[in-house]
C-alpha cells in the first residue's frame, strides 16, 4: 500500500462515498468528511456499496476535512462536495500546497468563478459525474446508475502518471476531454432541465417523457435553454438521460422531497444570469427557479 | 309560499349550496343536484350553513337535475355548476322553455362560447361570485368569505321584478353591471394568477405575498397577463384578494390537493388561446398550465 498513489476525496455524500468505494482498491485513499462522527463510522464499518441488489463492503481511511496535514499529504484531491458547500471549504483548500492537483466534480457552473482563488499555479481539473447515487446513511451508498466521469484540464498541467491512474479502473471509467466548457455545459443543460422540473413536480425522471403535458413543458424549457446555452443535440441528450434514468429521482427532486437545500443556485442561476447579460429571457426556467427558491425559504434551510 | 318567485339553482357544490342557503327565505327555491342521493339528503336534513363558527340549518326543496318538468317550472335558473360541467347539462338547459331566464355564475370565460346554444331569445345573465365557500359534505357548506355577486345582461331583457328580487337580500348582495366582459375579465385575471400559482405550490392565497420568491413570480405573471387581458389595476386587485383571503386555499389549490379535476381549462386556456391569436406568449402562465394539466393526467380524473 505504501507505493500506491495517495488520493484524497473530499465530501462523503452520495458522490464522495461512491468515488471512494470505487477507487479505494487502486489507491491509498482517504475520505475527508465534514463530521467526525461520520469519519469514525467509516473507519470502523467501511463503506457499504449497494449495487444492483448486492452489497459490498470497502474498508477505507477517513478523517475530518479540517485535518489540513492529511489534506496536504495527498497527490490528488477529488472534491465531491455539493456546489453550494465549496465556499465553506475554500479556505481549507487554499491551505493545501499549490503542487497538489485538484479534480472538481460538481453540478452546475457556479463554482467555476471561485477556482482561480486556489492559486494560479495549481493544476485544476474540472469534471462531471454521470453516475447516479443515493446516500442511505453515513456509511452506505446505493449506486443507482453506472456512468462515466468526464474531466478537462481547467488550468495547469496534468502529470502523465496521474492521468494514467485516473484511467486505471475499467468498471469506473474516467474520460479526459479537451474542452471543459463543453463537458460542463452539456451536464448543466441536462441538469437545468431535468432537475427543476422533477423537483417542482415531485416525480421521477421518466415521468417527464411519459406525461404528455410535462413532455411539452420539457420541450418548451429545452427550446428556451438553447437560446443561451449552446449544446449540440441538447434536446436529444436530455431525453436520453430521462429514458435511462427513468426510475430515478433527480438530486434536486430528492433535496426538495426531504426539505434540504437544493443546488438551484449552482445550476439554474448562472444560466438566468447569462441570459440577462445577453438581454434574453428564460421565463419558463425563471418560473421554476422562483418556485423552488420559494420552497427553500419555506423549509427554512 | 305560493306567491313567492320560483327560483331554481342548478349544482349543489359549494357555490350552489351557498346560494341556495342564502336565497331560500326569499323564494320558492329548488336545488337541482346531479345525484338523487344528495337530493334526498338535502330534502331530509336541509342545508347546514357554517358561517364564522355558527351553524344554521335551512330547509329547501331538492330534486335531481334530470327532472326537466321541475326545471321548466322555474322563473329563474341560477346555474352554479363548475365550468367544465356545463357541457354535460347543456341538453337539459336547452329543453327549458326560452322564456326562462338563466344566470350563470362560473369561473373563467370558457363557457361564454356555449351560451348562444341556449336560444337567441332567452334572457341570459352572466355573473361571477366573489364568495368563498367550501363544501364539507352533501348537505354542509362553509362560508369562508363574504363577497358579492356581480352580473350583467349577456343577451335578452331582464324583467324589472326579477331585477328587484335579485337585489332583495341585503346580506347577500347582488349587483348589476353594464359590461359583462369587464366583470368576467376582472375575475378571470385574478383567478388566472392566484389559482394556478397556489395549486402548483400547494399553499394558501396569502403565501403568494408573504414568500418573496413567490411574490416575484406573481408579479411576473401579472405583468404577462396584462399584455393580453386589460384589467384596470389588475396587480392591485390580485394582491388585495390575496390579502383578504390570505388564510384560504383557492378552489384550484383544493382541487389539486384532493386529486379532483380543476378549472384550468376554463380559466387559463382561454387566456393562452387569446394570446396565441394575438401573437403573444405567456410563458409563465403556460408553464403553470402544463404542470397542472399534467397533474390531472396523473390523478386520472
Amino acid at each position: 500500500m505504501g507505493n500506491q498513489i495517495k488520493i484524497g476525496i473530499i465530501g462523503a455524500g452520495a458522490m464522495g462515498l461512491l468515488y471512494a468505494a470505487n477507487l479505494a482498491e487502486k489507491a491509498d485513499l482517504t475520505l475527508f468528511t465534514r463530521r467526525e462522527e461520520q469519519a469514525n463510522a467509516l473507519k470502523q464499518k467501511g463503506i457499504s456499496l449497494i449495487d444492483n441488489g448486492t452489497t459490498k463492503t470497502i474498508h477505507i481511511n477517513a478523517v475530518v476535512v479540517t485535518d489540513t496535514a492529511a489534506l496536504s499529504k495527498q497527490q490528488l484531491l477529488i472534491v465531491a462536495v455539493k456546489q453550494y458547500s465549496l465556499l465553506e471549504i475554500l479556505p481549507l483548500l487554499q491551505a493545501v500546497p499549490v503542487e497538489t492537483p485538484m479534480l472538481f466534480i460538481q453540478n452546475g457552473a457556479g463554482h467555476l468563478e471561485n477556482l482561480p482563488l486556489l492559486g494560479e499555479k495549481r493544476t485544476i481539473l474540472v469534471g462531471i459525474s454521470e453516475h447516479g447515487a443515493g446516500r442511505e446513511n453515513d456509511t452506505t451508498v446505493v449506486w443507482r446508475g453506472h456512468g462515466r466521469t468526464k474531466y478537462s484540464v481547467y488550468q495547469g498541467e496534468l502529470d502523465v502518471s496521474l492521468e494514467d491512474w485516473l484511467n486505471s479502473v475499467p468498471d469506473f471509467p474516467v474520460e479526459q476531454h479537451v474542452n471543459y466548457l463543453e463537458i460542463i455545459q452539456g451536464k448543466l443543460f441536462i441538469n437545468a432541465v431535468i432537475n427543476p422540473l422533477t423537483a417542482v413536480l415531485g416525480v421521477r425522471n421518466g415521468e417527464l417523457l411519459e406525461n404528455p403535458e410535462w413532455h411539452k413543458l420539457l420541450d418548451l424549457l429545452v427550446e428556451e435553454m438553447e437560446t443561451v446555452l449552446p449544446v449540440q443535440n441538447g434536446a436529444l441528450k436530455v431525453k436520453e438521460i430521462c429514458r435511462v434514468t427513468a426510475n430515478n429521482f433527480s438530486s434536486m427532486a430528492l433535496d426538495k422531497k426531504y426539505g434540504r437545500k437544493t443546488e438551484i443556485d449552482g445550476i439554474v442561476l448562472p444560466i438566468l444570469e447569462k441570459a440577462e447579460r445577453e438581454g434574453k429571457t428564460l421565463p419558463t426556467l425563471r418560473t421554476l427557479y422562483h418556485i423552488i427558491k420559494g420552497l427553500e425559504g419555506e423549509s427554512n434551510v
